[in-house]
């Protein structure tokens, strides 16, 4: 477990054909946030969703408007002090119907995406690549 | 983007047979937060929620119980200064199945809701029209 | 209404097997948080999701694993001063379906989930057992 202050609260409005996942790590280092949780509402061309199976993400894609209904998620760095975010998202489609996993890149935005971090101060959140479940986890209790 | 500190932390219950959207603007103006992120989460009677289609809301109304599995947003003001509630949903029915979307006025609450809305401080987040979507913007790069 | 000033922001990894509901409130209680707002993604094994009817919640119960879309939630009191803890999610499975409801304990985590509550300070949030509902609703208006 790790416990920090709440630092800054950052607003950003992503654009009609920029690349979610990318557009939302660039925003999150140009305000040099480290740890914090995300928030984003808006809408997408299309989206590429992850499902984890056994080391690694299925890439399910779906090429049509939908509504981003959620996405809530982390930052984080690695050993390099590089940032990490990890995001989960549903959307939803002209029927509202849902459609939900974890966001990779290949995911363009439509019209619009509202994006707000609010950062965790004072806490040192870091990833380290697990040999078990291939993926970066917390290094946290 | 904007960035700013965090302000406020508000809690409220929304009522049985209260409009969600509107029940979420008024608290917002009565706590007078101009710049913000929501959650919410309940039970609803109805949905009436929103797909974006080029310019306009498909409306699609849902009209039997449902748990509010999400409900995130943020709030922010328009070129009158007025507050703009813009929340997105999933809701869930009676087999766990989700349909998601835009908020939108006609959804009525169930036996309780939950709002939590966290304040941005020394940050302004202002919408404008914008022609080519017809929707209210946020004024943010 | 009930508002407060933001207090610590807490981060946690909760790992595989561990039940979420359970783990959740044990990780609130460690950090003494009695007022709040939670997030959480991750993955699980199987999930049991609430259905609120008429004083009840039917269990729905999924028995394979699924994506954590999305994990939002609220910290409370009951009368006595125990924590509660109120979360709706929404887990996908490996077709990217949605499927969401109230947490309900005997979901079990898969590879790792990941907490994060931002506690609310200088505010009293207590929940109270309602006849009409038989759920126990915040004392709020």
């Amino acid at each position: 477990m790790a416990e920090g202050q709440v630092g800054k609260i950052c607003f950003s409005r992503i654009f009609e054909d920029e690349d979610l996942a990318v557009a939302i790590e660039r925003r999150v280092k140009e305000w040099d946030i480290k740890a914090g949780v995300l928030f984003l509402i808006g809408t997408l061309k299309n989206v590429v969703l992850g499902y984890y199976r056994e080391g690694v993400y299925d890439h399910i894609r779906l090429d049509f408007p939908l509504e981003i209904a959620s996405c809530i998620g982390n930052v984080a760095v690695d050993e390099k002090g590089e940032v990490v975010i990890h995001a989960h998202l549903v959307v939803s489609n002209e029927k509202a119907e849902c459609f939900g996993g974890h966001l990779l890149e290949g995911s363009q935005v439509g019209a619009t995406a509202e994006l707000i971090v609010i950062e965790g101060e004072g806490v040192s959140l870091q990833r380290s690549f697990d040999e078990k479940t291939k993926l970066k986890l917390l290094k946290l209790s």
